[in-house]
């Protein structure tokens, strides 16, 4: 079966409705995913961003909160505004979660545990930064203790750092990112057609 | 009929997806559209852009040559990537242009003339900064020279800034936009959810 890499960052909202959608969608396709957490953080300084360009320019800013709520509500998944007089700051911290999911998708439970962070963000308005929260949904999805411990081992720090690294390499610039081969799609909005052009109609 | 304003920017390789396709997509929804020519030098210019993000950012560039080529081919519109080792600079300046569409668009000829500033640009890789190119363009749309004259009255030239400047106040920041009501929605990728809005089942 061929495969198609969906790389997310958790601080992403876009990234959040690709990752609710994307395992059924392809699912229609008969393609497969490869789950690839990376960090939107060292990129964006590499444009000489200290925060999300949405952040930056309030227009694109204000543009986006209503855009994922017309898509959220499109795609019957619930969600949350961080922009209307929400406790939570966005973008928030990524990196925790980044780390445990990389140890979880070697295994089962990866997976569940991405939805579940991006539920609690953008379903409940929780912070995603909280190792309490983020232990507590990896067990939920059936993390074990040693698995993590691994997360934030010096080993598996530098295997997130490398994968930022792999995501520059590819010419990712935002999240979602879908890659196929040499093709590069960045977009919830272009994640059907990633999916079309895996299966070679494309 | 409702109808749904076009904001475009004659530089923009998405809006030429969209001029391209807008009004005979927007008939089978049974909406009519207002073409509203603005310019994103302006705008960019308060975000402290000096040019386009695609040539700020390289990468940013190098995914909307080939994002605008698969949609292009996707639509069946002929299009010349402006980035490889063709002669003509992007962005192109589009001032002129948007002064002759303005006078054009009042009357019968202006979207005619529209679609082949676009294609001259996008299809031939012409340089639309040039008067005789245009100048043509919009004679053989059926403009007349007492019209070109005043494409370039002082008048004329108001016009252009002050829809630049409605642009901004709507909470536009990129081209194509598209907008009903208070709704806005940014990007050639946007164009059937904005039909859709329109006819009120959005």
């Amino acid at each position: 079966m061929k495969t198609l890499e969906f790389w997310f960052e958790f601080g992403s909202t876009y990234s959040y409705l690709s990752a609710m959608r994307i395992d059924a969608l392809a699912g229609t396709y008969g393609i497969s995913t490869k789950w690839m957490p990376f960090l939107l953080g060292p990129i964006f300084k590499s444009f000489g961003w200290r925060t999300s360009p949405f952040e930056i320019y309030k227009q694109k800013g204000d543009y986006m909160w209503r855009d994922v709520e017309r898509r959220a509500s499109r795609f019957g998944l619930p969600f949350r505004r961080l922009d209307k007089g929400a406790v939570q700051v966005f973008p928030q911290n990524s990196l925790l979660a980044a780390r445990i999911a990389i140890v979880g998708l070697r295994t089962d439970w990866g997976r569940d545990f991405c939805r579940g962070v991006y539920h609690a963000q953008f379903a409940e308005g929780r912070n995603i930064a909280d190792p309490d929260l983020l232990f507590e949904l990896a067990r939920r999805s059936g993390a074990k203790s040693e698995e993590l411990g691994a997360a934030v081992s010096d080993e598996n720090k530098a295997v997130l750092r490398a994968q930022t690294k792999q995501a520059m390499s590819l010419g990712i610039f935002g999240a979602p990112s879908f890659v196929f081969g040499e093709e590069l799609f960045w977009g919830d909005d272009r994640l059907e057609d990633a999916l079309l052009f895996a299966t070679g109609a494309g």
